[in-house]
């Protein structure tokens, strides 16, 4: 269920738990939190803002605040925040007491149209990006497009990305219709997009894989340059959908278009092929790989479909993104 | 799927995943591990016996060692244990990359007729017994009685206990039958009983919660004495379905049966009046309980049903407990 705007704080007011608690991050707290009016009578665990709370030790502290503050398997916990919250509170969630009911409210662009739809949950490990984590499905998606206004571009264009790449993948006839910035029918739309799809594939066996599209070079290209260049996930996302585009005969029109968007709106990738190495076998320890093959995700002209690709050709397509876009000065 | 004995071997043997993996333990390693060939070819993760394992800390070793053995989502973990191993290869297969896998082979007679079925799995807390897990279904429990031969008869009443729980809350007309040591068959009727129960109601919204009785009062009695006086799983919950016994007008057969099994073949609980608030504290922050209320499956005569109870019903019944079996020499 995705519930907007106006209807957010009666959703809130009629929910019916013995406890209700906020997860959210101090940012949020500080800049979001105070326009939910609806919100103000919960109580709340804060993590730090950022990637780096999405681990275990961040973890253990929110399952033991969430035990002193009395909470059941009644009770529910709200993610108020972007996706780094959202994938933390639908995983304690999941775990705590054996499961018990989250709700989103989204509060980045990335969030609203991606990462808190689908109940994919997960945190980080040393080894790896969304290694732990679970399938838990969030009884509501809330949201009030206005708390865009306090987010910066480049992160509205990281959400944009996610956005693009869902039409893409899913309504491959009306991907030229979506532009920058989305309007808020747009932000309602990619999110039921993206939540029809998972319905008929929670668990990922088959359809809901297309949504991986660009998410298995941009994950190596997040883990390698995320701290180092402060890349952001939609922008590891938007190099990966361009490199991956590379591996096959891609309708020209989709490929001009995101190779415009994407040197025009997103930094400048810092790969050089010294990186190569690094990349591919970042890949090949994927969550997605199946035993060293890489998949891919990819919108054929005929239909998105998700196939396997040899190493030689995803080196090529790096090859390609490399000459074309990031060798020039 | 439950599969027993001769067949054991032939279903490792059709096993199509490209890892597998076995969880096990030091003691099952060395006692056990040799009397099922068919293993022979599978990498090992070994952890230290006992229920301290059960923990955060042996489940972050887990996945780490999941990872270095190259398990991926086509990969299955198998528990070749007691409860303590099949519940961490249950959850640590429920959250690695989102859920792979788990088929269990349990080793305790305790584990084949109920912990291993029905996909419960779990960690201790600093706070509390089992209050971080899943439910995951395992695809297989495979087991062999004949590795029985190597528990110590108090394990083997241990398992008793929750066979018996099983019958009285689920075949009332049938309990009489249940007579320690149990057979072969009996083992397999009470695991297919369980089963039967758990595929009714996999996330314990109803029926399935028949099977907590006597854990309400029993868990706080294995957190109690659990370590100070080395009071196992099943002889807590042996002693916890007798206090329960004494919250309501239980049938008379029913009731001295259970009062002479217990007082004949389950060490001496240490439970002295001084503990009673600690233990009506420990019941309340319980997983069963809602908003601080105590709820308890009970083996009513019309029919198990799962009822609130008031904290001075509880506390009588521990009384009557402590007058009638504990308070003389």
């Amino acid at each position: 269920m995705i519930t907007r705007a106006s209807e957010t704080d009666e959703y809130i007011q009629t929910l019916d738990a013995n406890r209700t608690v906020i997860l959210t991050d101090h940012n949020v707290e500080q800049l979001v939190l105070p326009k939910f009016a609806a919100l103000s009578p919960f109580r709340r665990i804060c993590i730090a803002a950022g990637e780096a709370s999405k681990c275990q030790e961040t973890v253990n502290t929110i399952l033991h605040q969430m035990h002193q503050l009395g909470m059941d398997r009644n009770s529910i916990l709200i993610g108020l925040g972007g996706g780094v919250v959202t994938d933390l509170a639908g995983y304690c969630a999941s775990i705590y007491m054996r499961g018990i009911k989250v709700i989103h409210i989204p509060t980045s662009l990335l969030a609203m149209v991606d990462a808190a739809i689908g109940g994919k949950t997960g945190i980080n490990t040393a080894w790896g990006k969304n290694m732990v984590g679970t399938f838990h499905q969030p009884e509501a998606v809330l949201y009030k497009p206005e708390v865009l206004n306090t987010l910066p571009e480049r992160h509205l264009k990281c959400g944009f990305v996610e956005a693009w790449k869902t039409f893409v993948m899913c309504k491959p006839n009306e991907w030229r219709e979506l532009t920058f910035p989305l309007s808020e029918a747009q932000i309602a739309d990619v999110a039921q997009t993206k939540l029809k799809l998972v319905e008929e594939d929670f668990r990922e066996q088959n359809k809901r894989a297309w949504l991986n599209f660009g998410h298995t070079i941009g994950h190596a290209f997040e883990h390698l340059y995320h701290q180092s260049h402060h890349l952001l996930h939609g922008e590891a996302i938007a190099w990966g959908m361009l490199a991956e585009m590379y591996l096959f005969d891609a309708n020209q029109d989709l490929l001009l278009f995101w190779e415009n968007w994407v040197v025009n709106n997103i930094p400048k990738l810092p790969y050089t092929p010294l990186d190569k190495e690094r990349i591919l076998h970042l890949m090949q320890a994927d969550k997605k790989s199946k035993d060293g093959t890489l998949h891919f995700a990819l919108p054929y002209e005929s239909g998105s479909a998700v196939v396997p690709q040899n190493v030689e050709s995803v080196s090529s397509s790096l090859d390609r993104m490399w000459k074309k876009h990031l060798s020039k000065a």
